[in-house]
């Protein structure tokens, strides 16, 4: 039941010139089920990444940084799914370093030029010698078309694959960009994990493409919420490999901006997927803060409403439930807010202003907006000029169906 | 379906020295049901307050607490359920002061020395007439012997009154400590307000009942959480009317320690039996954070844990599934968490230790503790020495479908 999440057709998922990608089945948790994905990068592709801020962060996402650290070109991305490979301690490690090093032997690179990522069940030992059974049969499945098999390879309990994929022309050259994600929230039941991959042909250099990927992430992976639950695994990861023949090495090549524009649409399209995927989800969310002070207190008061299970739970009813979203707004943690200049729209209707209701809001008018598949929920607090958007899903019985019975 | 909530019978509710109770049925919202509760206080009685942090406070808690800082002693209190009178702005301050008056002139007494509170639906307008129309009959109604009626009067979509009642002797001197709650969350679905009522006979100088109002709600009222929603409404009220002859006057009095905690353990039982008659709840949690460095980072990590949807599904589906509690302790915002040194028990089986399972976990012992009704949930943050406990509940599909079908 995901809400409006669109598959590209396979003839507009374009290559990326650099990229090549393996899908398998290892058998990892569950036999006849694509479990493995290997990607495999050319010399010279830029590697940036972002990952979790949980203090129980899983062991790859540790080995990714080491080897992002290491300064060693990052030349093959391995990622298996039905185990995260977290809370396993210092033998997870083990088994993390032990995938890179099989990889690694089996491409005659070094194991440091290698990425890890996991997704799955939590505090079980990870299977490696599976893991490492597997690698052989992607690695023999290699292909620049690879993309939409990926999507699939990746998917835990998505319901759908998420794919973006673009061409735009960029000073001269056509410039690929394509992603995948995956995730129904920020953390899946025993599944945890929100992963992202982002691969373009143009090139950045890789200073540039680490500050890049921070920023990115800010406007896309870091403004989804479904449920507020942080992964122990969440990575995203850009590639850039130069292939094209364009390289941005400055933000002021004169590429930088629409570059970074077109990569950051494309991760936000990839986040904004997982949330219609989200567990249970029957509404699409933007919430959009307006007039805030600060970009703290913009996303203080957005999570307060995006997190809150009784505006969840209302939107999920269709129900123009105002009470609930001044309520999550007011105790946002914005300590001298001063209500009397809050105003809330649910998508063009002001519903409430000067501390309470609008005079002229008819319930109707809220309702017909709360109908829709897919709603705005705008607020006003006049205190400055800053803007930030979160996206969220409303919360179903299905979400407590998904979550309560997943395990058994 | 409440939790373990236990009713005292009528002879073991024990009436307060100094405090009338008048109820009656003043179709505020509704035909049919006790719905306006007035408390008379003897002169001489002591009376502190703590009310709601949300921003969008209810004007009957505005009222209140000019009311408190007027330095005219409090006579009276009128609680209407069926309508909040939050998100009303000025016309619904004209609304408590109306009713504020109404009382007084009916008592005569100042409208200073009344306080007046609201529970029920959110932004729209309080029926003022027939709240004042049913002052006379609950003035009319006004006994010592009333407070099972009040725990009724203030209820809205609790299924179970709230009350505690207990007497012990101090300083050779019977002491009588009664009161009442209402709320089955920190915000019920339009419904919203948490309140709380403690009366007892013994005196306590305002000043320094005012402190302990504070240190008394911070380990009880605000240590409860059912979905993480701050209320518009919330008060919580204690009234020493001083008729059992003792009076303590300062911290150094002989009997203040063992008031205080008899009072605190009041309100403590008071605040879980709202979580105990959460909406849907059919768990009782108890989440105590252990070895925290600060009050801060130990109340940080019980709330993630308290409020993570993930984990309040696993406990309705009884399944011990760990890691979603390792994964809420490594997103609750302590940053420089060391993950080995945590360690985590389900009641007295330990689960999780250096950052991984415990080798001696067996899954058969976490079940048979998740089965309970009543769960402890031990973190030991191995950081320092400071322990707070926080109370909630499971997260059911009974939530779900009050909160989604409520208004409709």
């Amino acid at each position: 039941m995901a809400v409006n999440l669109h598959i590209p057709a396979d003839d507009a998922v374009f290559p990326v010139a650099g990229i090549e990608i393996g899908v398998t089945e290892a058998g990892i948790r569950k036999a006849d089920r694509r479990d493995l994905t290997v990607f495999r990068l050319a010399p010279g592709t830029a590697v940036a990444g972002v990952f979790t801020r949980n203090r129980f962060r899983a062991a790859p996402v540790t080995v990714c940084e080491q080897h992002l650290a290491s300064g060693q070109p990052i030349r093959a991305l391995v990622i298996n799914t039905g185990n995260a490979n977290a809370g396993t301690g210092e033998p997870g490690m083990h088994a993390a370093r032990q995938t890179c090093d099989a990889l690694a032997a089996l491409m005659q690179i070094d194991p440091r030029q290698v990425l890890p990522f996991s997704t799955g069940v939590i505090l079980e030992p990870l299977p490696v010698e599976r893991l490492v059974a597997g690698l052989p049969g992607a690695i023999g499945n290699l292909s620049p078309g690879n993309w939409v098999g990926a999507a699939h390879g990746i998917m835990t309990t998505d319901t759908l694959p998420k794919i973006h994929s673009q061409r735009l022309s960029l000073g001269g050259r056509q410039i690929t960009i394509t992603g995948i994600s995956k995730g129904a929230g920020m953390i899946r039941p025993n599944m945890a994990t929100m992963l992202g991959y982002l691969g373009t042909d143009a090139g950045i250099a890789e200073p540039l493409l680490r500050q890049m990927a921070v920023e990115i992430a800010d406007v896309s992976f870091n403004r989804i919420t479904v449920d507020g639950d942080t992964s122990t695994n969440d990575s995203f990861i850009i590639m850039a490999t130069g292939q094209s023949g364009l390289l941005v090495d400055s933000v002021t090549h004169p590429q930088y901006q629409a570059l970074k524009s077109a990569l950051a649409a494309a991760a936000a399209d990839l986040a904004q997927k997982i949330v219609r995927d989200a567990e249970g989800a029957t509404k699409f969310m933007t919430i959009r803060v307006e007039q805030a002070g600060s970009v703290e207190e913009a996303l203080k008061v957005a999570y307060s409403v995006a997190h809150s299970p009784l505006v969840k739970t209302a939107f999920f009813a269709s129900d123009p439930n105002l009470g609930r979203i001044l309520a999550a707004i007011g105790y946002a943690g914005v300590d001298d807010l001063d209500v009397t200049g809050v105003r809330l729209w649910l998508g063009d209707v002001l519903v409430a202003t000067q501390g309470g209701r609008n005079p002229d809001y008819q319930e109707a008018d809220g309702q017909r907006v709360m109908k829709q598949a897919e709603i705005l929920v705008r607020i006003a607090l006049g205190r400055g000029s800053v803007t930030e958007t979160v996206y969220t899903c409303d919360f179903s019985h299905e979400y407590v169906s998904i979550n309560a019975d997943y395990r058994s």
